[in-house]
């Protein structure tokens, strides 16, 4: 084993991926506020709270690189080569993301490329939305003695990619935060359902947790997908499979 | 399928479970700081920065319920029973928990509390270990195409329950986040092994993330326990399976 310091900050040129949390200006944590009131230059994704940005100094500059409704984003490495670039001039970028970058952010990609160009680069963790669906649920993604882990998955992977297993992931005693899900409902249903998970297991789903528009639905595993009025996305999923609702259908079986 | 709206907070006496984040003070959220600097009552856990506790107003009582190694804590029930009363009598109580209060925080038990007495209470969210962990590796906890799946577990359940089943829960393509688990790692190690979990995965422990006193040790599930100098709680242990490391063994095999 070997044990290794972690790295300074660059004082020169830097870039900062920063967790802008679940949608409500006031989950920014302290730490990110002051890498925004410190930005030459600010990318930022979709669903970032225009109050967020108003943290920025007048004349830092702003550039949305994130996806609308029938538009194409950018391409990632567009994204890298613009962040790289600013960085190695001198600036102090910052690539703002909705969430926590390290939990389906992409932060993989434009850390390699930081690290490619020799440019110093950190990530500002933020508030995940699974957290907040929890705080608009008021209640906790695990219980003692009922769900001792929590899974966070999505509905969706890369083009190309396998769908995620989610029915063999929905072990007993487990949590399931599902991103990007909306669209999969029915698919997840029957896939969680034909690997034995109860049809009675709750269902939570939480739409743009945190914000004004939050929205909880509530329903049963097998329900899920059967009337999905008032589900937008950006939302959460949360199933909770208990142990003891292995334990009852084991003693009823 | 139901819709509720969320329920506004109670301006009379109240509970916020409130999230202190991983260790650094500066890893708070703005809504933490605002409910701490209103608070009239601050019970506060073992890990929480006194940076943190230094926001709150000079007159707010803050007690200490947390545990110390060698002494006792304070039972759940004194502190439900404490923070009930106190809210009930009018006060604005911050019950402050070192990460989220949703992930291993013990929020069950407080909120039906709360709720048993009929007083407002909410959780607002904090930044959990693991998500500054990867902030200290500098590495996401999901890569497209590697890891599309979190799982975070316990190195250590209620007394009397079983432990959790640590192989099952690392499935190829998940990263594995174990908190608690510094005192049990090589039975988290053989029982992955025993499990087909490759002995070439790599494990991250991150001791202390975010504060000053972190530390990074980097070795493989196979060595795993065998040298544990420098490895205190409280830590995070990362263990990533890639999608491709399972699917190299199997073209192996």
């Amino acid at each position: 084993m070997t044990t290794e310091p972690t790295p300074l900050r660059d004082p020169r040129g830097s870039i900062a991926l920063v967790g802008a949390g679940p949608g409500a200006a006031d989950l920014l944590t302290l730490r990110a506020l002051e890498r925004i009131r410190a930005a030459d230059l600010i990318c930022y994704d979709r669903l970032v709270d225009p109050a967020v940005l108003a943290h920025a100094r007048p004349e830092a500059e702003r550039i949305y690189v994130g996806k609308e409704v029938g538009r194409h984003a950018w391409p990632q490495e567009r994204i890298c080569a613009l962040i790289t670039a600013a960085a190695r001039a001198g600036r102090r970028v910052v690539r703002l993301k909705s969430g926590d970058p390290s939990i389906f952010g992409r932060a993989a990609e434009e850390l390699a490329a930081a690290r490619a160009a020799g440019v110093a680069v950190e990530i500002v963790p933020g508030i995940t939305a699974a957290s907040a669906a929890a705080a608009a649920l008021g209640r906790p993604l695990t219980e003692r003695g009922e769900t001792d882990a929590l899974v966070v998955a999505t509905g969706m992977c890369r083009p190309g990619d396998d769908d995620p297993d989610w029915g063999a992931l929905a072990r007993a005693g487990c949590t399931v935060a599902l991103y990007m899900a909306v669209g999969r409902l029915a698919e997840i249903r029957e896939q969680m359902l034909a690997s034995g998970v109860e049809a009675d297991c709750e269902v939570e789903i939480v739409c743009a947790a945190s914000t004004g528009r939050e929205q909880v639905i509530r329903t049963v595993l097998g329900r899920l997908g059967a009337e999905t009025q008032g589900v937008v996305a950006p939302a959460i999923l949360l199933l909770r499979r208990p142990k003891r609702a292995a334990a009852r259908l084991r003693c009823a079986g």
